[in-house]
């Protein structure tokens, strides 16, 4: 698993909040947000006496709702193109299997989030990468690179967009580029946008679902989790104009019975929540990023990507190795019995030997917590004996 | 999917329901029977802010609960040895995942709950199944018959005991020759002990984790579904002693984050009820099942077994195709505006032609409406043109 270098540092998180250590998360991607009230008041006036199995497709109910919202995005998607999911994971999983036969290849970029290797696994499925770098905010390759993957087993690109874990949005052209290449070679775009309203600096946000000359080749992945954080409810989406896609996922859907009832139903009443509650999580997110870069800039010998999207940055240090840097803050570093905690980038990368000196920071604290833990990082790097320069 | 006749059928109850006719359903598992007031209670009194995400394995605090409850079923379970999953079928899925590669065999009985079946195939795995039968009421077969089967690809055994689809509660014997089997060739023995509480005629449950000396052998699939009538919360459990496989086991759950956060506060609720409201449900079932078995010997012709557990009879009827018989009575059956709905067999079974004159019948609706399904049913037989004898 290529996001273990997080789990080996949870011990010594735990170990050092156990010597009384105050840690700053920046490491996950759990936001403080508030799930929205009409979420959590619909839960409190459940007035089921059974808590029966949902339709194995999720709540018709639900999808009429996540399909009044996709025509709020400028997309058409009739509640029979929609499929609730446990999460977007079982989303990402459900396509994989669906679309793709064991010893096929997946073509994506790296950076990635490291759970689509633990699926892309589980479908028997090789994934190929294409190198995106921090000097040019992770911009996707040219298309040359994208064809000179291509092979006869290739069945797909999997993007994430806005991308975790680098922030990077991706432009219109470079949408257009992969409608082109998922067409011309006839691939399925797998297309991860959980992040999807999570965009800043007043860019404009191109769906993979914009592109109707490639209706039948996308399969577009959604979730709650962030929208309204909602994490815990486990509730996400499969969403295609392809129905032969949505045959084949509705019969793994068939095998796993249902997504949550309970979920389903704070879902559901979180989509009745003013629009005014995504506007605040929005602005709050990108006073949050613009804490971050202004904080990380004051730091001699980092380099911060700047996020259009998402709530995750990516930062090379001035240090021999990411990780060796990471599990010496937690074990070996405090300032005023307060460290950090970073998400080493080497979990993130596929090639070894990429990003050893990156860490992903994910900015959901809130402000004043956040400007300590960038504070607590200078300290640390100014004090890390494997310091490059 | 084997278990698509009953989805073919349904249709058809939604075309007889539109003609006004009130459809009896004895081909579905979900129960009518309560939620503990106390799984429901722990809802409306969520005071979370923010819907999280839970632990990757589930809340400890669960799986202290459930390691109690094992405890009370004469098993010594840490809770380190409990992994909490998104029902009873995510934990079918990662037990075959992190026990066996592609290619690898999996032995079980036929008639069989077909959802394995697509379980087995997202694993790779080749499913070789042991005939079971009607007369003899669904024994297990004896051990040359497991033998015969046994290749060097062979790597476990699955039950489901009390079984679905046919009720059947494996003897002791049974149980130890399970045990010897698994011991001599090394084999897992994937238990699945669902209905393990829905044993009736003061029969002795044996799990297969009551086998000390199998211990590392044994993976048990847990889950709340059908014990607290709580389907649609989503968690089950993946219970084993062996460490190897717990831990390919939280692999798989990190990659799909974690199981359903209110489904387990509900579970963990539901723990807590006093033991009077399973005993009330086990005596609820048992008068259901002996309602059915004497309806069904009161009709000409038909065959039922007598189940010892779970809540499902499989009974032969006097047809030349239940499925057809299953369709008529749908389609061009009613009696006084009534009709009925079972499952037909043959989605059971793997073996194509076996099980075609049989039905499942789950004996979840309450008593009167038993009654009159068996009743319809019999007017029903009398009417079918297909009628063998």
């Amino acid at each position: 698993m290529a996001s273990s270098p997080i789990r080996k540092l949870t011990p010594l998180a735990d170990e050092a909040k156990s010597r009384g250590i105050k840690i700053y998360h920046l490491n996950i991607g759990q936001p403080d947000i508030k799930t929205p009230s009409k979420g959590l008041e619909a839960l409190r006036k459940i007035d089921r006496t059974v808590l029966e199995y949902s339709p194995s497709q999720g709540f018709r109910s639900l999808r009429e709702k996540i399909s009044d919202y996709y025509r709020r995005c400028g997309m058409e998607f009739t509640p029979d193109e929609i499929t609730v999911t446990s999460g977007a994971s079982e989303a990402v999983l459900f396509s994989f299997l669906a679309c793709m036969d064991p010893g096929d290849e997946l073509i994506t970029t790296e950076p990635t989030y490291a759970n689509y290797l633990a699926f892309a696994d589980v479908a028997g499925v090789r994934v190929r990468t294409l190198k995106t770098h921090i000097e040019d905010g992770f911009a996707l390759p040219q298309v040359e690179h994208f064809e000179e993957l291509i092979t006869d087993r290739t069945r797909a690109i999997l993007i994430c967009n806005p991308n975790n874990p680098s922030g990077t949005l991706y432009t219109a052209a470079e949408m257009r580029m992969l409608a082109d290449i998922v067409r011309k070679h006839d691939l399925y775009l797998f297309s991860d946008e959980v992040y999807r309203e999570f965009v800043y600096d007043g860019k404009e946000y191109l769906s993979a679902g914009h592109f109707e000359e490639i209706a039948e080749n996308v399969v577009l992945i959604d979730s709650f989790s962030k929208r309204y954080s909602e994490c815990g409810i486990r509730v996400g989406a499969l969403i295609t104009k392809n129905r032969s896609i949505t045959q084949g996922v509705l019969k793994l859907c068939q095998a796993r019975l249902s997504p949550p009832l309970l979920g389903q139903i704070v879902a559901e009443a979180s989509c009745g929540e003013d629009s005014s509650y995504l506007e605040n999580v929005i602005r709050e997110y990108d006073q949050r990023r613009k804490i971050l870069l202004k904080a990380m800039s004051g730091i001699p010998g980092v380099v911060t990507s700047t996020p259009h999207g998402a709530f995750y940055a990516m930062a090379a240090l001035p240090v021999d190795d990411a990780e060796k840097f990471c599990a010496w803050c937690l074990r070996d570093f405090q300032y005023e019995g307060e460290s950090v905690m970073l998400a080493p980038a080497n979990g993130f990368y596929i090639t070894p030997g990429l990003g050893t000196n990156q860490v992903r920071i994910a900015y959901v604290l809130k402000s004043e917590d956040l400007e300590r833990a960038v504070f607590l990082l200078g300290k640390a790097l100014g004090q890390y004996p494997g310091r490059k320069y």
